[in-house]
């Protein structure tokens, strides 16, 4: 049996999430039914984080056990050719069999991007947030700071999250602009439940000036969702990569084959 | 009566080309049903550009005539409120009656994106087109600088195109390279029926090592569209932008509310 690595990317609007319901499609089943194929038996696959309804990926990371004797090239290229086009598999690797894409993620990278403009995307609608109003993008990058290091992120979190522990620890957060295109990367040794969203509507509140960048710290010592402004959309919200330990010589850069998106 | 332009952004995707046709959702239809309700009236509109199926637009132009009293922004975010998601009005300005958004273009501007990368787009599925061998950047920029100017541009023609004159003047031609992001800016006097997507084709070819840059001039000066390479898929194709005479004070640059997209 050998256990193998792969890199995901999908479009979350193709799908109703990732994990698998009964009668709505869902990319684990894609995934799974595509690799099943490719292998010639039925194949269980483990991912890195399991995404929300309308949440996109760039750099989801999975892993699965297969005894098929097949070329690394057959679970990309091969696999590719039996999914539907709103996924596909980016890189495959080899992994020794104590790998598990959720369990040994030491950090997870979110990208959320945001229409910063009077009109509403339309191009890009549901693979990008919107805000009208002009976001003072300075403050923004001064709230996020503040979020900084290991924290209780209890309020942002959302009621049904069923993580053990709301600490975490925040190892960047970094905003850049590009026009009327406003790119948040976060990147944390794991999320809670719409925490990047909840963030992202704080973010925004105090972007718009309705708080000053320091209320950020507030909100957080406050541990109280019921507080917090109400979650972001998620249209602009991106899985952009996973972060293992060196041994596994996984790729380690977020996947950007898109530029900003 | 009152002539106005408008600025139109639309995912190629959620039409079935611009023009109207019987029972298949068209951009012109929606466009229509949307200003006819916010003027009261049907209204008729005229585009600098009817773009094929699966073909987007940033930068579309249009202009109709109405009575109704209504503050400019009404024909933005009024209007916008009675479209679909995938189409939006970006901006509206009064022009004088001998307007014409067709007529009087002096340029348009189109954008093609490519994604080289040996792995098929799943995000971008139908927004962008895709090269999975490694392309020649300086090579097609060689093959691209032989088309400037004014050319008879019968290679690159298909045969359904209706233009009285295969004769136009290719103002500029410039390829970006970002990661895995190609983006080719084409603008030219006018283009003919599917010209853009045959000179990318051309431009592949070469990018490829196919053919060496110089073999373009060759193609140009056959003037025969059967000796040409395969037109290229209209996935990344967009109309970015149309060019005015001055007086009409229109917005004169591309839109750009996307970075390269």
């Amino acid at each position: 049996m050998q256990r193998y690595a792969l890199g995901i990317e999908y479009d979350g609007r193709a799908f109703n999430g990732w994990q698998i319901q009964p009668d709505r499609p869902t990319v684990q089943d894609a995934l799974e039914t595509a690799i099943s194929k490719m292998a010639g038996h039925e194949v269980r696959i483990h991912a890195a984080g399991r995404t929300d309804a309308g949440v996109h990926a760039t750099g989801q990371v999975c892993h699965f056990d297969s005894a098929a004797p097949r070329p690394l090239t057959a679970w990309v290229r091969g696999v590719n050719s039996f999914l539907p086009e709103g996924v596909a598999v980016t890189w495959s690797r080899t992994v020794p069999e104590h790998f598990h894409a959720r369990f040994l993620a030491m950090a997870r990278h979110y990208r959320y991007l945001v229409l910063n403009h009077p009109v509403r995307p339309a191009l890009l609608a549901g693979r990008i947030g919107w805000a009208h109003q002009k976001l003072d993008v300075a403050a923004m990058q001064l709230a996020a700071d503040r979020l900084l290091g290991e924290h209780d992120f209890s309020s942002f979190r959302a009621a049904e999250c069923q993580a053990p522990s709301p600490v975490k620890l925040m190892h960047a957060i970094r905003i850049r602009q590009d026009g009327h295109l406003l790119c948040f990367d976060f990147s944390a040794s794991a999320f809670l439940h719409h925490m990047v969203r909840n963030i992202m509507g704080a973010l925004l509140h105090i972007g718009k000036g309705n708080q000053p960048a320091e209320w950020m710290s507030e909100l957080l010592a406050w541990r109280d969702r019921s507080l917090a402004p109400p979650t972001f959309m998620p249209d602009g919200l991106y899985l952009s990569g996973v972060s293992y330990p060196a041994e596994f010589e996984l790729p380690s850069e977020p996947a950007q084959r898109y530029g900003l998106l």
